[in-house]
């Protein structure tokens, strides 16, 4: 041990209370010994690990931890003077929720990972914070280590965020990818990310949207500084694209992304995920895996991309440590409270209806003359306009049609496609993706 | 105006002085007028320019500012109690590294955007800001508008870095770009890259490496916490690259870029700024033109890649006030001096000799029998294994081979090619250029 390492090992160490031991928990810690000299120097106090939430002390545990810092009783952190900050890695709303407050009433500083938390009370978190003084940081919530909230809200500050566009959710990114290239269908390739643990076993929240929605509501209340809540992201999963949907969007050009989108405009904030068709020379496209990428486009830097793995042990853990890190730094200085919230504007979210998208349309009609003449009528009459009309195939009398249109409003498409769904000649409206060309 | 905009405006403002008014110095001037109230808002106080360090006060300016704001005199700004905060955007080494130590010793902080004067005195100036508890930040210095320089001091903090290594010079990223895409050879791609301002008219610190060599000085230094100066960089440009080089490449699946590449190996530093094939699949393949491309691997995050505009005017401007936004909240709390000098370990440099690459090699060579095996014959001497040797064209009696070698010290390599360029089979050495295969 070196001069140096010694002086900081022996100031007196910051103690973190820890709210959680399951995979984060277990990787902070396994972060904080593995690194801990480096970091104490960093920061000039080491960080310790004071007391652990557990909900059973005599469990086997996957980190060697001392037995008697673990306790069931929250109150032995929460209520605790010398444990001046919380990581909450334990997960859900309550009683997640109630803990953070209650610390953050008592002024400690709080690191979370928390996306489910603070996609629906953010707001009350922050404010709670504010009030107190205390540090509130979320770093790991969004793109595991990648970092990203920091830079949104520090370090591109300066910039008027237009766009905040992304792959956030590894799984269903590991499933299209899969599909991509290897021609799979949707459940063969969830059964394989099951089975390599990239996906739940209750798969929904990721295949369904939602966990990428949470995400995006963070996201998007950051870059542009109004408050957006998980409900009012619109959500559109990943079960319905078929191998059939891949690989025509691949002769057209096309890489079938989980999109996770938020601009402002108009005064208005668009937030939406659903399956896209992304440029396969866009960076995005290039994503593939379990990786995350976002881009940002702000008006002074252009577009920027902060691209990683999105989760997992390790890669969560480096940003909850930094985050503590963060935190001991405001501690050690008397400074936590300075990145507050940031949510000083109150933008409404658009209606699904009024956002323009352009669309990827699948359908099976009858295959004869005059069919494909009666379909583009009704897309004009609804004043949808058809980029292009491919046909792929024909069987037993059918053809299948792929249409893209040009830019339309979701409203007017959807009204345009319950009237062609109910034509005679239509078998059944297969699939609709939308394009996102101009990214 | 809404009620809380009156709010900070009201606020005292936090005086910047601005050091040049050059392409980026107007970049900050115009950047803090367009997003003005909402970065009061965020840091809590106004940021105003109150005055700017020019040569010639009478030439007309891109940008509105007062005319009284306007100096020649450095010490009407280094001097003035009532500016707490530098901004330096005149480039060069001197006499900004004189301004910047007095500026720092009366306890200002600094932003700087200057690769030049950081890769050589950048561990003076952060000595002279942490005795004095000021800010000294320098995010503009590499990467543009790219938040990497506080990811890497701040949020990564929490990990051993093991590499970090990109394309970090647009100039030449447009170049070789434009060589691939469209098969130039090099002095048509640089004429074309500057009649379109991406290269200067004197190019050379672009092409030759050394702009690059600056900015990975800047960066090994922060990611492996200890001093590289610019000097310590082994660099290469990439003037001899030929568009016969990426064809070959580009054939074995293989893009040519110019690559920064730092590594702690073995308990010394790699650091070498040269052309390299890297894998097409690779992401730093898909980043062209002047975009640049930054990734790290730390032993908790995994790999993580940050991308963006490396230089322009907004861009640049973009990270000056991003860091001016940051010391302004420090000035605010009165926390300056939280995020100091971080190269808290002594590594020494590995020499290039020691340095381990697989190698590309270009031999114009006899067309007859035998000559593969002699030369091979030599390679095998001196402990250069093959990868692969392919003949790809013959004319007027000479053969054009290219060959790729396993993993050898580069002292090995250099000791083979002086035999091998000695052969009277052999009519040149064309090209040499590594391969990065597991980056």
């Amino acid at each position: 041990m070196r001069h140096w390492e010694a002086i900081f090992l022996a100031q007196e160490p910051i103690n973190v209370g820890l709210l959680g031991l399951g995979t984060v928990g277990s990787g902070v810690v396994k972060l904080l010994e593995q690194n801990g000299t480096a970091i104490a120097t960093k920061i000039g106090r080491p960080l310790r690990v004071a007391r652990v939430l557990v909900r059973d002390t005599a469990k086997p545990r996957a980190v060697s931890i001392a037995p008697e810092l673990l306790t069931t009783d929250p109150q032995q952190i929460l209520e605790d003077p010398a444990i001046p900050v919380i990581a909450e890695v334990m997960g859900g709303v309550e009683p997640a929720r109630e803990y953070l407050l209650t610390a953050l009433a008592r002024g400690k500083s709080v690191v979370t990972a928390n996306k489910d938390l603070l996609a629906l009370h953010g707001q009350e978190l922050l404010e709670t914070a504010r009030a107190h003084g205390a540090d509130f940081f979320f770093e790991a919530s969004v793109g595991g280590g990648i970092p990203i909230i920091h830079p949104l809200k520090e370090f591109l500050a300066a910039n008027r965020i237009e766009q905040v566009l992304g792959i956030v959710n590894g799984t269903t990114n590991y499933i299209l990818s899969k599909m991509t290239q290897e021609g799979r269908e949707f459940a063969e390739a969830l059964a394989e990310a099951q089975a390599l643990g990239y996906a739940e076993s209750d798969p929904r929240a990721d295949i369904e949207g939602d966990d990428a929605a949470r995400k995006l509501a963070i996201l998007a209340s950051i870059a542009f500084n109004t408050r957006v809540t998980y409900p009012e992201v619109y959500v559109e999963g990943i079960t319905r694209i078929s191998s059939r949907d891949i690989l025509y969007a691949g002769e057209l050009g096309y890489v079938v992304k989980l999109l996770a989108i938020a601009r402002e405009e108009g005064g208005e904030i668009e937030a939406r995920v659903h399956p896209a068709l992304v440029p396969r020379q866009h960076p995005l496209a290039a994503v593939s895996d379990v990786y995350n990428a976002i881009f940002v486009r702000g008006d002074a830097v252009g577009e920027a991309m902060f691209y990683g793995r999105g989760a997992g042990q390790m890669p969560t853990a480096s940003a909850v440590v930094g985050d503590l890190m963060a935190v001991a730094r405001n501690l050690v200085h008397g400074a936590t409270g300075q990145v507050a919230c940031t949510c000083f504007r109150s933008l409404p979210v658009r209606p699904m209806g009024r956002v323009e998208c352009q669309y990827y349309l699948r359908l099976t009609v009858r295959d004869r003359p005059g069919v494909l003449a009666s379909i583009a009528g009704v897309f004009g009459n609804q004043g949808v306009s058809l980029a292009s009309v491919i046909q792929k195939r024909s069987f037993d009398g059918w053809a299948e049609l792929v249409l893209i249109t040009h830019r339309v409003r979701e409203a007017s498409l959807q009204d345009a496609l319950k009237i062609i769904g109910g034509l005679s000649v239509v078998r059944a409206i297969d699939n609709v993706i939308r394009v996102e060309e101009g990214i």
